[in-house]
């Protein structure tokens, strides 16, 4: 039997999606590291009642562990704690060491941001935070909020309940304390390896694949495969215990012979495989965009160490921005139109004389919702490739809204970076 | 009594993180302006136990409606429809006529990618796709899933359960059908208006907040508040029925008094003023950035039309790229270094005068991890905007990942052109 965790996150600011939850997921793939099986992560708002009944809920799936984010700040929405201890059936009260180490953490925040506030107030938020359920773990703050590990009360069953506070890099650095707290390990005991792989295909219907994995489906016993298509790629993410490693790389073999057109990673990312491919190749690129907005720099520099292959790239809205900072001849915007080919190429040309880079690449399209001609509609975009073994050009029709249309466009030009950089199967 | 409605998102991509859930909150969000409350949004992987448990859960919350996304592809793990319909005691068949139609939406799909499949495969798919609970209402495929209503058998009690497809823009694409059929649209019989107001700070502390609401705790009663410190930025959310609404007004009031120096918005969020304040004024802006490697022109661009003031931008990693493409004096960036106050204003006059824009934003500074001095930490940024009425620099001191860093760099500057466009409290 494997060991299970749940996960809830709270804030009424994430269930209405005004702020992305990136904790559930961050938590989830920590505990499968661990060897630890997450079934469901719940989304609740900053209600007590709610809350509670997700608690209820989880500890009926069987559970060893419920971790909680978020609900640990100084405002009165701020009620995990309480909520959690009252479940646990440990009542809480204020620990007056950590209120005064919570004390001395606010006042180095509000002096280095050169914030103002009443003391009473600030005092009040203070006391809010210092309370603790009896019997409970403390984690010392990494922002202003400890975090609490609570076992269920003596004599009571149920899972052991772990609270964190909400934003990430709080949460993130609490984690090392929190699953080597006693009361976690105990929870956690008896959590066992479990692998997970990914293979990724570009350009394969999952319909397709679904009949692959039925065929061989007798050979792959102990494996959960789990596919999903995004943007054109499908990720067929396999997860299994280390007794199970025969079967995953009999399927690897399986893919790789039946869509060697398509299979273009069994492991890292397409991002992954573009960055180590310059690294490799000691390749430099600059770019030249126009729809997409500064969106392909800013994915190609998300990565530390970037610098060493990205020169930089200009963001050309403006007909005048084009053919002053990338030499695209006013005579080719004229004729074709600001998004043609012969722009994308004029482009990526431009980005790669201007910058004197290795490899241009050059984007030019209507991203909607206006702009749009009979013979030029929302979604169609050029992007072009120039490097030392000459140009690329690819012409799309990309369904979608706005954010979609940039985003695809930025996708086509890292396949085509990809194919430059290491070949492979088509962009 | 509110009506009530649970989500459940289903995929195991979803739940560990390799896709962002995207549907929870729009969907809840929907709901809200059709006056129904959502209190849980629960993810589960693709199992269908997990699934299983999900909607005995929600059903016991006393919801009146259950909408699901995702699980609904041709392959084996997309398991929904055959849960949510034996679920509600509806045994599934295939729908011949439905079968007819998927399979003409999946065959100009690959037509128009230029995919080939084996065709029993994609047979086997459509086949899949076209399984339909006894008496459900299905909802024609924007993608080439069918969505499904399929209220309890009859003689069962508990809340009808909306099947919807996964893909966002396939989900929002649905979604006007799949309120208004006649199904869902008893389900959600009773539903009263909830209106939902926001108020933004910039540089308070959560805790002097709590403080004042603490105080006026009495006259705003009705008013559900919550609070969300994001990025320095206080986001206070109140939703209320209309009878609430002088309650609001004066909350309003109250907070326009307490925080006259940070209250930069009672309604609209950073990106919609600094948008406005374009288009009122009929400025144009150019960027210049190092660090941030494109982010702030890719958000400026986000915005249908932005194309009407944003002229451009250039990502000048390279010093070379900056000197050749934005004027920036060698003498400057050896004397102070690429990371400076000097370099920052070079970059911003020189975006500006490259462009011909009438605002230029320089951004230089250390987003880590490596690079950092005793000096010059990871997290030192300046960020410049130079206008008509001068130039105007901050230097900062950012906590934080590479990620982090980037992110809060773009929002100063962001918050630096809503005071030059629209004035208000400093940035």
């Amino acid at each position: 039997m494997s060991t299970r965790a749940g996960i809830v996150v709270t804030g009424t600011e994430v269930l209405t999606g005004r702020v992305p939850d990136r904790n559930g997921p961050w938590l989830a793939e920590q505990l499968r590291l661990l060897g630890v099986d997450v079934g469901h992560v719940v989304v609740v708002g900053d209600r007590p009642q709610d809350l509670h009944e997700a608690l209820v809920f989880l500890t009926g799936t069987g559970v060893s562990l419920v971790i909680t984010s978020g609900g640990l700040g100084p405002t009165a929405d701020d009620l995990t704690a309480q909520v959690v201890g009252d479940f646990q059936g440990r009542p809480s009260a204020v620990d007056p060491a950590l209120e005064q180490r919570v004390a001395a953490v606010v006042d180095r925040l509000m002096a280095r941001r050169g914030w103002r506030a009443d003391p009473a107030a600030v005092a009040a938020g203070v006391r809010k935070q210092a309370r603790v359920p009896e019997g409970a773990t403390v984690l010392e703050p990494v922002g202003t909020a400890p975090g609490l590990v609570v076992p269920p009360a003596e004599g009571r069953s149920g899972p052991t309940v772990l609270v964190l506070p909400g934003p990430p890099s709080e949460l993130q650095g609490m984690w090392p304390a929190a699953v080597s707290a006693t009361p976690t390990r105990a929870a956690l005991a008896g959590a066992a390896e479990l692998r997970q792989e990914t293979v990724r295909l570009w350009g394969t219907l999952e319909a397709q694949l679904a009949g692959t994995l039925r065929d061989h489906e007798h050979e792959l016993a102990g494996l959960e495969i789990t596919t999903c298509l995004r943007e054109g790629e499908l990720e067929i993410v396999t997860r299994f215990p280390p007794s199970a490693q025969a079967a995953y790389d009999r399927l690897v073999a399986v893919l790789a012979k039946a869509y060697r057109d398509t299979l273009f990673s069994t492991g890292p990312t397409l991002d992954e495989v573009v960055a180590t491919g310059f690294a490799d190749r000691g390749l430099t690129v600059a770019t030249a965009e126009s729809c997409t907005g500064g969106l392909l720099a800013a994915r190609l520099t998300e990565r530390p160490g970037s610098s060493a292959w990205v020169l930089g790239g200009v963001t050309a809205y403006a007909n005048s921005a084009k053919e002053q900072l990338l030499d695209v001849p006013a005579s080719v915007l004229e004729r074709h139109g600001a998004v043609s080919p012969e722009v994308a190429r004029a482009l990526a040309e431009g980005a790669r004389s201007r910058f004197g880079a290795d490899i241009g690449v050059g984007i030019t399209g209507i991203a909607g919702p206006g702009g749009g001609t009979p013979d030029k509609p929302v979604g169609t975009v050029h992007v072009c490739l120039a490097g030392p073994d000459g140009t690329e050009v690819r012409a799309l029709r990309l369904p979608g809204a706005r954010a979609l249309v940039r985003e695809r466009s930025v996708t086509i030009a890292m396949h085509l970076l990809r194919v430059a950089l290491v070949g492979g199967p088509p962009a």
